[in-house]
């Protein structure tokens, strides 16, 4: 059934098409987008017609909002083709309910359901040919919303924007990953934002990122504001840890972003009778199994990682390499969650979403 | 002496003002802007030609960093006009060091001081007329800088622009403010961002300060994200409490904003002999102080409102209202500020900053 809103799609398509000059075989992460952008403007205390159109530019007055007051919430979704060239997504509702929590948290009003899927299922569509099929390819899906009304008075924005683009995608991450168990920066305030995709919390990642790379980590592990005594997330990433066969990972807060990987992973664990344990994991449990090596597997969860072992940690003055392990349980979850994903294998939680 | 670069600073006009469609006399904060604007870009690792060029729409990739992650920091000072028709500002070189202590934590390259100087002098003598002398009237300047780079990788921008945009201001607040004391949510954490000026830290407030407002306050006293056990600050204002005849004031941490009024207050307190306390100020002190009388005052101090007096302020179930005083401190430093910053006063600390 098609609401009034639903048809009211307004689709403008390309002249010519980009996709010519793109070399898919050599993607940058999220520096290349596709033809066309899903764009949404709330004004007047409600959203307006919703609209695709070609990627280009956004205007706005420098006064807007967004670049003073940061009021802007984003969420990262991945397309896939699979070999009958049909597009799927993993449980897309749950990134839609969560940029709508997000939205909430930082007074931006929330977006309809019927709009973010009929745009994005025609925005898939129409961009088809972007998304290629094969192992690891992606179309990795980026909306956002943006406090677009002018005036510099610190106060919730009446306008918005929502947009969706998309940019295709092979992995995200090479390398070994090494991370750094961070006790001076913080990520999020219990009370915060940082259960919420907003942008800022990402912004102020960057400097003690930046600080650690030069300590050889590629990564942050942020631990708890208050006392530096629990590890939450890392960057992009929830984190696990393989303590002898118990998986083990942090339980959601209000400094947590709650992870579609994360929770996905933890229902896959169950599927396989692996031990799954959500708890606070103290540091120095981490530091304490690192050196008794009950400590066999670490790793991050998420849309753009999937799933990123860690090789080692550093914590203080000391470093932590794991050894590798035969049958980890990363590449096990990774393979039966990529399996789902792909249309490779059966789907027993109903995750797989169908773009018809 | 002028270098290279300053003399580069190029400058386009304004083919014909808009200052007679504005009425000075009714002006809403922060929502009218004079006719030019200073913009300078950040690419190729170096900042570039620094321009004041009308005020005009900017126009940037739906991927650029700021929108997706919050790189964007920004500034507020004010500009008056003595009756000689002179422009001054008030500690101007505090608001660029601190502009780039901001940067400087959320990964953006600092500011060079002489393109900052030469910029905005040139820019407020060419919109010298947006700038009315007498009480109360400035214009306010919102120097920010935003991160402009396209692609959604999650690491710091290597494109950035720096902006001065001004608004003609009649005084911020109106009406008499009553506060609510936060114990759920919370500003900042320790080993965060909030001590510095970045958009994330404002639009945080937003969803708080609306819930604050149906119970009718119109802002709210951040307390520490740790306990909730200390008094920080209001959400663009230090806060200042006269508890009998001794002036009380937070002091400054990574958690709160250095305000440039604060620390002007602190010396203008000490040259008129009040005791003045820079010190953990306990939430339970503040309420035990007015239950027993010797809460006299309660004001925030910032360069938009410069001094704001707090009628009143809720804790839990429980509600307080301070009795006006005779001879309130607010009173007091309110007119010997504002004294110095119109030129109407000597200046023995060598504040004012007049632009020859
Ligand atoms: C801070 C943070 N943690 C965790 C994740 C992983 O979440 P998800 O699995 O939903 O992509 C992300 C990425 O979305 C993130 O930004
Ligand atoms: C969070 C916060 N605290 C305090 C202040 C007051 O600082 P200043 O006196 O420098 O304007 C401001 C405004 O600049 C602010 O944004």
């Amino acid at each position: 059934m098609k609401s009034t809103a639903i048809s009211a799609l307004h689709v403008e398509t390309v002249k010519q098409s980009r996709i010519d000059q793109v070399d898919f075989d050599n993607l940058d992460f999220g520096k290349v987008f596709t033809d066309h952008m899903f764009v949404c403007e709330y004004k007047n205390g409600s959203w307006q017609t919703p609209t695709i159109k070609p990627y280009q530019s956004i205007s706005l007055d420098p006064s807007a909002s967004v670049f003073h007051y940061g009021q802007a919430v984003f969420e990262g979704m991945k397309a896939y083709k699979d070999a009958e060239g049909q597009i799927l997504m993993f449980r897309p509702e749950d990134n839609l309910d969560r940029i709508n929590k997000s939205a909430k948290r930082m007074a931006i009003p929330e977006f309809p359901k019927e709009y973010f899927f009929e745009g994005l299922e025609a925005l898939l569509k129409l961009d088809t040919d972007w998304i290629k099929s094969g192992a690891g390819n992606s179309l990795y899906i980026r909306p956002f919303v943006i406090a677009t009304e002018a005036g510099v008075r610190a106060s919730a924005a009446q306008e918005y924007m929502f947009f969706i683009i998309c940019s295709p995608a092979q992995s995200y991450y090479g390398g070994e990953v090494r991370v750094k168990i961070e006790e001076h920066f913080s990520r999020a305030a219990s009370g915060g934002v940082g259960y919420a995709k907003a942008a800022g919390n990402y912004g102020g990642q960057f400097y003690p990122t930046q600080l650690a790379a030069k300590e050889g980590f590629q990564q942050i592990i942020w631990t708890d504001a208050k006392n530096h005594e629990y590890v939450e997330e890392a960057g992009t990433m929830n984190l696990f840890f393989r303590i002898n066969d118990t998986l083990v990972t942090g339980p959601t807060s209000d400094t947590i972003l709650d992870g579609i990987t994360r929770k996905s992973l933890i229902e896959l664990a169950r599927h396989n009778n692996i031990t799954i344990e959500e708890r606070p994991v103290k540091v120095t449990e981490l530091v304490e199994a690192a050196k008794n090596g009950s400590l066999k597997e670490m790793f991050g969860a998420g849309t753009a990682a999937v799933i990123n072992p860690i090789k080692g940690f550093g914590f203080r003055d000391e470093r932590f390499e794991l050894e590798d392990v035969p049958n980890s349980y990363a590449s096990l979850f990774k393979k039966q969650l990529t399996d789902i994903q792909y249309n490779l294998d059966a789907d027993p939680f109903e995750w797989r979403y169908l773009v018809k």
